[in-house]
């Protein structure tokens, strides 16, 4: 048993519950299950994506430090958006609470406010509900339209192509069931790493936008990580990651085993960048406008998602 | 102190939440606020809601029919935007989830295809979280977007017009927090009025659309109940609303004061459409296609939203 199913998620159910929904509904221009869908509407795609902040809010509410997870929110769906070429225009957000709390509500409001300006996205409505009985402390969820007058898939992607990683803040959005049982049977101190854990997802659509048509396939590192990358390419994808910032060496440390650190962790890269090697050199200097792009990685000829730690460890991750 | 605060859910607090994000967020061709808001995109208006099925989630996990909370969480939102002139096109879901359980996942994620199809929705994706800690049993919300070539707002809605309404299957999806606090204190029979209270919201979205050219406005009768309806105008409003159905008067029986009712339960009507004295015989006659309408009021000079119950008493509800 992993130890995030000891934490109540089961990313094996998760993985059959995404199916389950990928079979049952189709249809759209990429299909379900891919980071976004879309449809055409006249001579442009308009594409769609929901997400939200998972159990981020119990840290929220436990630390006192709730502002990030309003970006958190809307990054999660703006990063996904970005994936398949899109530009994020309008948003909802839906902010389900256990009972009436006007500072809470105010926190999160102005919050949702400040992250939208800086993601350029327009928040043009939402739901404030209150739930006694269903919700504990609050949960945060945003839908987030886009559009764009081409997508991006992955299928363009081939052998031979770069991957270049941009940096994340922490572990973002992800994994926080788990981080929460560490921290609560005292293998994980909150008190060092309140401010790691808290820090909000970073936008990446702009920078990603920014080379949009120098991008082949891009992947947003989140819930089940590195195993997603095959959303983007069935090729085989061979990852080398530097040493992982000290948050999570700390969350491995408190007795993670290392493979489901890059199953369940962004372990220090939010985005990927898929690009054909002539266009690398340009790329990094465009990206570096935005963010500190490294190169990590390459598509070979075969099958799989290989990553090579900074232990030097080789893992096959999907 | 109301009858729902006593159950956690505050109406005056929850207005004050609503207004905080109509301040904050602004933006939009109609505004936070509304039944929906939208964008100009190209020659048409985009139109965006989201919506939850609040704490009836509940209820269904209680009495094992679980399936209407589907169509409540689309209807919830076609209804909204046929209140503005949209179409409604396509949808996402967030299905939030105590812990993993198939039996569940499947039977709503089925619920939702069905009720995506008989509303003409297409969902192209969505979420389902495992999120210990934060949700008790499930959470179900959907994102809804639609398309129109006009909008409207209420803001030709004149005096003389005629106010038609078209009946409710239920309680549909509010009050919730309410009806289960009298069921928990044994003053409603859960036994007695399970399949009245789970009906599924209806969708109103389809009749609505089928007469836009003669909507002057439309008010989804949802939270709040009739004293939502000064968004469409702020022109008087009298109604004279016949006996409601039986679950209401159970529920009034149980110990809700007559004016609290009508704040925030349908009453027997789930939509009110105003329209032109001079097109009253052709919409009633077009939506009797699709349902039962009534004529059930009628706009006068001054303001204020009135009912006359049945049992005569005049309450001003807004």
């Amino acid at each position: 048993m992993s130890e995030y199913s000891k934490s109540g998620v089961d990313l094996g159910k998760i993985r059959r519950y995404h199916e389950l929904v990928r079979r049952t509904f189709g249809g759209g221009e990429i299909g379900v299950g891919h980071y976004a869908n879309a449809i055409k509407l006249g001579d442009h795609y308009l594409s769609i994506h929901v997400d939200g902040v998972g159990t981020k809010t119990l840290l929220a509410l436990q630390t006192g430090i709730i502002e990030p997870v309003a970006q958190d929110c809307l990054a999660m769906n703006t990063n996904d958006l970005a994936c398949v070429g899109s530009r994020p225009i309008i948003a909802v957000d839906y902010l389900a609470l256990e009972r009436p709390n006007d500072e809470l509500v105010e926190r999160i409001i102005r919050a949702l406010k400040k992250a939208s300006e800086e993601a350029e996205v327009e928040i043009v409505g939402g739901e404030t509900a209150v739930m006694p009985g269903v919700i504990t402390g609050f949960d945060l969820a945003c839908t987030v339209v886009g559009v764009s007058d081409r997508l991006i898939t992955g299928s363009e992607v081939s052998p031979g192509d770069v991957i270049i990683g941009l940096p994340s803040s922490g572990p973002h959005s992800n994994g926080y069931s788990l981080v929460r049982r560490l921290i609560s049977e005292g293998r994980l101190s909150l008190k060092d790493y309140a401010q790691d854990l808290m820090r909000p997802t970073k936008f990446y659509h702009k920078a990603v936008l920014s080379v949009l048509d120098k991008v082949k396939g891009a992947s947003h590192i989140t819930g089940g990580a590195y195993t997603k990358v095959v959303r983007v390419t069935k090729h085989k994808v061979v990852l080398e990651l530097p040493e992982p910032p000290e948050v999570f060496k700390a969350i491995e440390r408190a007795g993670v085993p290392e493979e489901e650190m890059y199953k369940v962790f962004n372990m220090g890269f939010g985005m990927l960048i898929f690009v054909d090697p002539t266009s690398v050199e340009e790329v990094m200097r465009e990206l570096k406008k935005y963010d500190e792009p490294a190169i990590v990685g390459k598509v070979e000829e075969g099958e799989g998602v290989y990553v090579r730690t900074y232990r030097g460890t080789v893992l096959r991750l999907a």
